[in-house]
């Protein structure tokens, strides 16, 4: 089968011809339908400190995908041949103490497909029975693809207190921005979005955010208080990992207020604890992954009932033989989620 | 009447006579039996950048005190005229939205005794009397004076879940091992301490510390490897605002922990937010001051009931006349809660 | 003035001229330009056993209103005379150990007006002044009046989470209804909704309710099973105090689900612990007034927003002179929320 | 080998002979070295209404038991043979919506050692690895027996807020004074006990509670009033069943309280909604089985940590054989934990 892998450290991804992957006895073979792109598959492909610390070539990469059960090993009486899935990326061990009391999201036996393991960018990949989360026959493909980064946005949401208060989220990103229409489908009160990209932030209106603020223009702190009434926001979500967002993002909390933070910062950087969180009295969250298995509940409620619409998310589809062309305008931002396609004639949308 | 005062900006205090203060409406008159020294009264005293920004001479210092009601304005009901109380030192406003839910704390009009208004290092001090808290009228006095701090640590042990729970408690002064003798009386499995000196780590010990790490010998994190079966701690307290102690605290949670911060860093320092809060899922909560009225009333009942006993956390006792002596003793370091009495005639212990 | 009193034990009120009240340091006097009816006002009406155990007469009855403030005590400094206010109908000690610590709902010295002192079908009603909460100059004062009482549906839809669950509201009787509301507002995926009455359960559905279910021709837990997919809900908010009601809504609730309780149930009645609350692993919850003032505040968040809108829940208008009439329709139960006007040329609405 | 089984309906057991029962791919062979009676067992041996609608005969009966791995199915790595462990009695199916959720004990697909499925009364038991618990080798095996009734007292006491509180503990069965300890060890401000029988209270105070009351000598509401300062208790933890003891324990209650129920009622009876939890705001929690696997982590804490010590429990040993005596003391109600060993040369005390 064609397969996308790092075979050696340094930038970039080439495309092989390897063997199908055998499957375990407690593992399903799906075949990938289609698959897309998360910033940490862009870090890859740009071999930067981070990937260069965690990944070991060679390595199929890619960890976002949907596809369809084609075998399973001797173990697995579910999900069902012929069954349409979405993949939990991160593979855990269900012994240690976090799998064993429902916290498996901080399981430190983690091995996380495209990462530790051979991922989703390939006609098929291997991975653990309970990975493999059915799906409604009729979803669209890009759609189930990304439920694993819409994921990370509906853990984020869900954490705080978000009914009925203010909520600032910082990083209209793909994941930032599903986060708002997570936020205004849990009952925010409003919603306000920044980002530097307007690009992004066009994207966040759609998406729910009631306000959009760009710190190019904005001085996103005064306008907070103007919005508020002086007060602050109730809650913070952060999603950039940028360390100015971080800052006007503490800032603009109110006394008491909750922060939830997904973003990485990559690096430790000057951070006053004294006024962002100390006098403030205000609770921080560190958000990781999905919640094993509440969130893919959680999501599954949210699109089925129609509270959530991911369709504008998806704003490009490429054949996955175009990778280079995908991760071009990834590089640039100025695209929301991009899924690529093994078999393009599986594409749910006009490729680009 | 004597007071202790700062007349103008840089070291020092000057004992003064000054008239005994008039009392508002909603406000009680309390004669001075027995007032405590804080470390933000040691950071006033030496005129530190903090006391520069957030103090304006003339004014009289001191926020820890107990003392007998002596008068009482037209509105006051309660408590009455010779009856014994401890000072709550935040003023607060009763009317913003903090206070309107139970959140007073982080009351945004609140106004400190000794900071922001005439303090307790006198012979009377005037306060509302909702902040004047009916003690029992035989409790000792140096007890009833330290209720205050005694207010920081039971707020801080009481938000995180600690029962059943190994802890750290990253700071030995006289707050850090008060908050571990709370920590046990809740249930604590175990509770670690840290401190760079050691007569403070044996004052931990004391109060029930089951190990104490002095990091100028132990690696810290090698030790609570070692103690904790590689796991790391479920939560973190930490009192001492000490860049190094935030590193080995939070090196020190596991994943999923819970940490409360209650010592001021003074200011901004590189802190990874990574791999401290986010790849961790951990929970972190600042803490300022005291529940109004949550925290005095867990303090009546942990002090009544004996689960915890304060006495040793008292190692010295002055004459108010000879606040140098007790100031010098505190830049020292090598003491636990300093009380000081006008009127050494009701000291509860061998003067210094 | 004139007054709507309970003269003496036994059905019915009348009217009378009284002197306007008095008015204490702390309170302030309301000339009344709204004043709605609750059940309890039709209990005291029609003298249940409840209200004979309750009320002792004589007494001004009446609970919910909203006014304009007249005249201050001597300690008052807001609300200001001329402002707009609704009104807390429970005034509490302030000091016992419930307000102490922001539990004001419960605290055991509660006198509630209309019950325990002289309440709001009148010209003018004399209330502490923390017990008046001001309105935006420019709220409908029908809606201004009910606020009492959404508060009881705020309180309620507060308690479980709420956001993307689904919903059994049993009971839909105005404050079911603008529970209904309250919780689509708060991201209920779903919110089904019972009553006897086609008249209330329209008013269910325009206030919000995805289902409505007749008891009297529809088999709830049958119904419940199917539009649930076999699962249940998550939440029931019970708002009858039917005793049948009681058994659906509990037979509706899945595993681990939640119960917020509000209705009253007036007598002990055969309830299966077991099977209700035990088995499930299930949480419920008391609910009496209103959070003070959380509770207040998430109105006013709620009602300016525009997250609820309140407007139908008001179906019926009268003179107060005709309260004989208002009273009787009340009865009936065909109606929603009924307000009165002291002076009926502030109604907002026409009279019927 | 032997086993101890309900061959038909109606009361008694019988010790037949029967086949080692076959290993399934994912379970492992224990060869059971002791094995304790709950109450539920008394109500299978003496065939209540209950038993008559939950147990289909023939079947091996007991539940609770420790014992040696001694074979494993294809697919299980650990525990490894030979190994000590206790069993968790409820077998679940790992793919509900609430073994996905971290709340496998509300799995509506559970089998239940020795109601549904052949148990623990025997030479051998076969049960899925993963409710295999490894025990250190040298724990006491009558301790390692009734892990799983202690892990009901555990589920139970770790539900509400305990630390720095009062509770009221009604029950003084085995499960009840397990439970008094855990509310000691986690930091329970005091803790009060009932039930009928002298001989049970004289073991909940040895097992830490701080008071004991017979309802047949003391009235408790006004006992519990005298020792409350007339506040009544924070929490209650209901383990009795007896409604006259649920009647007591919410009259107890103090407005804002939590109770726990795990006693079942078996019948409806009259409750009164509006006293009991509504006018009160309490909190009520239903409690089944134990958390899986946070309340087996969190025994293993306090037993390993000395936090509690269940030796006292254990109040009678006997040979398997001899389970007709043994269920004899059982029904006398004149015991505490009762333990029996198929070979009672592993027995660790002397045998009744």
């Amino acid at each position: 089968m064609r397969a996308l892998r790092k075979l050696e450290p340094g930038p970039g991804f080439v495309m092989v011809d390897v063997p199908i992957p055998e499957v375990g006895p407690d593992e399903v073979l799906v075949e990938v339908r289609a698959t897309s792109i998360c910033g940490t598959d862009l870090h890859i492909y740009e071999w930067n400190p981070w990937a260069a610390d965690h990944v070991v070539p060679p390595i199929t990469v890619g960890h976002e995908l949907t596809g369809v059960v084609v075998d399973r090993g001797a173990n697995v009486s579910e999900p069902e041949i012929g069954r349409l899935v979405s993949v939990e990326s991160h593979v855990v061990c269900n012994s240690c103490a976090w799998c064993r009391t429902g916290q498996g999201h901080l399981c430190p036996n983690t091995a996380i497909l495209g990462v530790h393991r051979d991922g989703a960018y390939a006609e098929y990949v291997a991975v653990p029975a309970q990975n493999a989360w059915p799906d409604p026959p009729d979803m669209p493909l890009s759609i189930a693809s990304l439920q694993e980064n819409f994921g990370n946005a509906v853990h984020t949401a869900t954490i705080p207190n978000i009914a009925g208060r203010k909520v600032l989220v910082t990083g209209s990103g793909p994941v930032g921005v599903m986060t708002m229409a997570v936020a205004k489908a849990l009952g925010a009160r409003a919603v306000y979005a920044t980002d530097v990209s307007d690009y992004r932030l066009e994207l966040a209106a759609v998406m729910g955010a009631d306000v959009t603020l760009n710190p190019a223009r904005d001085n996103i702190n005064e306008r907070i208080a103007e919005i508020t009434d002086g007060e602050g926001v109730d809650v913070l979500l952060e999603m950039s990992g940028a360390s100015s967002a971080l800052e006007a993002g503490f800032a603009a909390l109110k006394p008491g207020g909750e922060a939830a933070l997904l973003g990485l910062t990559s690096d430790a950087f000057p951070f006053d604890l004294d006024d962002n969180i100390i006098f403030k009295g205000a609770t921080v969250y560190g958000v990781v992954g999905r919640r094993l298995w509440q969130t893919w509940l959680e999501m599954r409620g949210l699109i089925r009932s129609g509270a959530v619409d991911l369709a504008p998310v998806v704003t490009h589809r490429f054949d996955l033989d175009d990778y280079a062309k995908a991760f071009e305008l990834m590089q640039s931002g100025e695209c929301g989620k991009v899924v690529m396609f093994p078999d393009p004639s599986y594409a749910d949308g006009p490729l680009s």
